[in-house]
Order: C-alpha cells, then structure tokens, then sequence
C-alpha cells in the first residue's frame, strides 16, 4: 500500500475514493464555508476571492465527514464543522505566511505577497472570527467549547515554535510537543467532532481523536521532510524556510544527536547563519547520516499508531480511508 | 458635566465612582481575564505578563456590568462576558499596533516592538480563541453567536479601514461606517449582553445596544481627534499615525469638504505624501476652519444620542454612570 498510493498516482486513486464516498458531502461544506465568508465589501470581497486558489486538500474536512461515516453517519452539523475547521485552519496558513515570509503557496502569490502584512493580519483574524460564529449557528456550546479550546492549543504551539527559534538544542520531545500542538490538535478534533456528533460512545470519540493526533503529528514530520527534500515545482510553496528561519525539524535534531561534538560545532555555526546555499550543504550529510529516514521511520510509526487506534470501529469504506490516509500523508516525501 | 470631567480630574471622579458601585465586580473581571490566559510555557507567559501594563481604562468590562446593573444585577455570566470583551478588545490593539506600526501604547513598549511582529500576530491569535472558548464556557450557544458576529464586524471594518487608506475623497458616511464597524460594535455588544443576561426584555437590549453603539461612535471620534491635537506625553502611544498611514478622519474630512478645488489640489497633495512634520502643518488650518471643533460636536451629537437610549430605564447609579461615561468618552479631547 505504502508504495502504491506513495506517488501522484496512489494520491489520485485515493482522493477519487474519497470523492466516491462523500464527495456530495464535500461540495455541501464548500457551499457552507463561501456562503460564511461572503462579504459585501468589494476590497475584503476582492482578497477573500483569493483564498479559493489559496487552498490545499481538504485534509481536516475529510477528517470530519469520514469519522462521521465510520461512526454512523453525515449528518448536517458535520457539514457546518468540516468548514469550521478548514476556515481556522485557512485562517494559520494566512497568519504563518506572514510569520514565514512566504511569497507563494499552491503555485499562487500569498496574502501577504499580494497585498500586505496588515491585510494578511485582518484576513487571518476575519476567518478565525467566521469560524466561531459559524460553530455557534449549531446551537451547542460543546462545539463552541472543543473548537475553542483545540484553536487555543495551535496558537500556544505557534507561539512554542516561535519562542524556540534559534534554539539549536531542541530536543526531539520538544519537537514532537510543538507539532502536537499546531498540528496534530486540529486534526485530533475534527475526527473526534465527527464521532461525536455521529453519536458514537465517548471511548470511540477519544479512540477517533487518537487517530487524528497520530496522524497529525505524521504529517507535519512528512511536511516538514519536505521543506528539507522537496522541490518548489513539485510542492507549490517557498521551501527551506524552517532552515531560514531557524526552526529545527526532526532530521536536523538527528543529525545532530548522530554527530561528535566537533561536528555539532561546525553543524550549528552553519545553521545559525543560513544562507540559500545551506539547504543543499545539508541533504547528503542528512541523506548519509540516516536522518531522512529516520525522519520517513518516525513518521510511519505514527501512522502504525493512528490505524491502531481505529481498531474498536466495524469495518467499513470510510474507515478503510481513514487508514489509508494515515498511510498517504507520512509517504508524501518518501 | 462637560466641563467638570473634561480634564484629568474629571476622570478621577467618575472613575472612583465607577469603582464604589462595581469595583469589587471589575477586580472579579480581571481574575477570570487572567485565569483564561495563564500558560504553562514560559515564553507565552512572558508576553502575557506584558499585557497587564498594556490594557487600558476597562471600558468595555465597565459597559457590560454598567448596563447589567441598571437592568436588574450583575451574575456571574456577565464576569465572564466582560473578561470576553476586554480580551477581544487587547487581541484588536494587539493587531492594530502591528498594522500600525506603533512602538508605544500606555508609555510602554508595543509587543510588536519589543519582541516582533509575528509575536504580536500570534499573540493576538492566542487571544481572540482564548475569548471565544471563555465565552463558550458559559454553556449558552447565544453568547457564543452574539461575541462571534459582533467580532466579525469589527473585523470587516478594519479590512475596509486598510482599503480605504490612500483614499483622500472618503466620505464623512464612510467613515462613520468604518468606525462603527471597527469601534462602536464590540462597545453595542457589550451593552447588549450586559442587558440579556440580567434578563432585561428585548427592547431595553437594543436601547442598550443603540446606547453602546452611539457611545461607541463618540468615543473613536474623539480618539481619532486626540491623534491630531493630542500630545505624546499624556496619551501614552504614538501620534499622528492616521496622517502617516493616511487613514482620513474627521477633521481632514471636513477641512476637504470646506476648502476650494485648489486648496483641495494641495491639501490632497500634502496628505498623498505625509512627513513628521504634516500633522504641525494642518493644525493650525484645522483650527481656524472650525474642523476641529466640527469633530467635536459630531462627538458631541453621538453622546446625546447615547443618553436618550437610556430614557426608558428606571433611575439608578449605574444608569447615571453610563451617561455620565458617554460624556466623558467625547470630550476627552476637548
């Protein structure tokens, strides 16, 4: 499976699956999130238009409806969580653009590249702000209280990663607690709102969030492999930027556990002043050392642990594609 | 009254009695403000500490309990509701400095200058999901859907604030629009709320509403004026950061309205390309041509405004303060 679905190939028969199964329901949410940003402004109409080529795969929206399916069925408080969670999660990218300086994400200029910072910074908040409004129309202050919550993890992670810039001692565990945070939380609670809201038992929404923080913290390893080895055609983005940034990602931290204490001198003299050039430096180093795979190995570990996780579900198309998007999202960079 | 709270004394007075009545409930307010942002990690709780000295007069807390109180009594949802206001308020200022690129509010630095910009995007974030999960801790989807829609607005307004800058034929409309977006909302929501969950009936919630949305509308009036004629050292922050960022106000709108197409042709030039120098150039202009005092009574006619809102509440000291705050809200820069 892992080779299979690995390339674009495997990518293309997956989502077409997906869209076999809840395709219909996937549209129904597009409707919601549009219908919830439409502005009367002809500037905020203007830039809100932009998001539409701005935005990636529908990850977290899957996540909801596919959890919902596995667990009973799509009903339509799914519909308006599913946009809940690409709407905020729409709202970091537009705010990490800004704080990553990136001047192109899916082949398109970014916010802040188009127009400017303060624009990014407003059309960040406006989205957020949809988002809690859009929840509160359920009617159900649990939704409210566990999408609140979720968005206030992801923001103490971003301040988490921020505040460890340029820490070139950072530990793997700490790693792993920042992409938790930013990552993987958002992923955990759209796959434990699509259980609950289904009607499934409390221990099935926790075996559900379960899976999506496994799988959330295997795609942000596998993402940011590809900030080290992908190439900008291919990604659609701006590449290398934790390196500028100065954001250790899990195969420098192995390198730098692998390497003598002479080595990490001149290994962190070089990452303390990155250069365009330092991405290239690093790769063979990365590739002879095993910190690549080691990287691709963590992440498929996760992976292993998101299926367990699904364990207790009857078997079923949507929890097959569950798992089998577990599978993609670490293989992405392999 | 005016004249007796106009100044610095003034303000002492009313605020000592705002103290007497609802003190000991603002002191609660401030608890639960700091209990919802507490964090663990050390480099969050370093900006959060910075926040303390970075908040202001309260106004908003104060108009939630003000308005409870003259409609029945204050409960512990409007504690709660009145922590919201106040931290959706500093998540605004906190963005607002970033896109204003100021270096000092309150005497003390901003946190974009002291720390970076993207601290300050992040940490606004932190806020506003931090608000809205407090908010939904109330276990009332209504608050949720009344904070979430009040914050969009205010969002959409800033966005058409950044559009409209470079626009030198705004409209006084135009402007009073964007004000009561970006301003007047969250201060009418506030008022709203204090009322509904004092169990007020649907009329006197939106005579309250109409109260804080007027009171509003006053008080960024004023606050753009203080802009133009104010001084560094009283107000605390960076001045003249309209004229810079060449965002029309008031005055400037006016003085345009009264001058001849030639005077326009060089006042327009004078504001396309604004120096240090520009808000010393057009004072004594905005003076003499009564612009600034045009500002004043249009402040003015807001607050009177505000007070026959409240014409249908019985007698009370809350009642009689919140008048009394929507006199001192516009002519603090009288």
């Amino acid at each position: 499976m892992h080779e299979e679905i690995a390339g674009n190939a495997g990518a293309k028969v997956l989502l077409a699956r997906v869209q076999d199964l809840i395709g219909h329901d996937l549209r129904e949410v597009e409707q919601v999130f549009l219908a919830e940003i439409e502005s009367g402004h002809p500037f905020v109409g203007e830039v809100l238009a932009h998001l539409t080529s701005y935005r990636g795969k529908r990850l977290r929206p899957m996540l909801v409806l596919l959890s919902a399916q596995a667990c009973g069925g799509i009903e339509q408080a799914h519909l308006v969580l599913a946009a809940v969670v690409e709407m905020i999660h729409t709202a970091t990218l537009v705010h990490d653009d800004v704080l990553d300086e990136a001047t192109t994400r899916r082949h398109v200029a970014t916010v802040n590249s188009r127009w400017s910072n303060e624009t990014s910074v407003l059309l960040g908040d406006y989205l957020f702000t949809h988002a809690f409004h859009l929840t509160s129309s359920l009617g159900d202050a649990t939704a409210c209280r566990m999408i609140g919550r979720a968005t206030n993890v992801v923001c103490e992670g971003e301040m988490a990663q921020v505040a460890d810039r340029g820490n070139l001692s950072l530990s793997e565990r700490q790693y792993l607690d920042i992409i938790e945070a930013k990552t993987a939380e958002l992923c955990a609670v759209s796959c434990f709102l699509g259980a609950h809201y289904a009607g499934a038992p409390r221990s099935t929404c926790e075996a559900l969030d379960g899976f999506g923080r496994a799988l959330g913290i295997a795609f942000q390893i596998a993402d940011d492999l590809l900030d080290v080895v992908g190439t900008e055609s291919k990604t659609g983005k701006s590449l290398g930027t934790d390196l500028q940034k100065q954001k250790l990602t899990l195969p420098i931290i192995h390198l730098l556990a692998q390497s003598s204490p002479a080595e990490v001198e001149t290994l962190r003299e070089l990452l303390a002043h990155p250069s365009p050039h330092t991405r290239a430096t690093l790769l063979p180093l990365l590739e002879s050392r095993g910190s690549l795979q080691y990287a691709r190995d963590r992440a498929d570990e996760f992976t292993v642990s998101a299926r367990e996780q699904l364990a207790s579900l009857p078997d079923s198309p949507a929890r097959q594609l569950l798992e089998d998007m577990a599978d993609f999202v670490a293989v992405r960079s392999a």
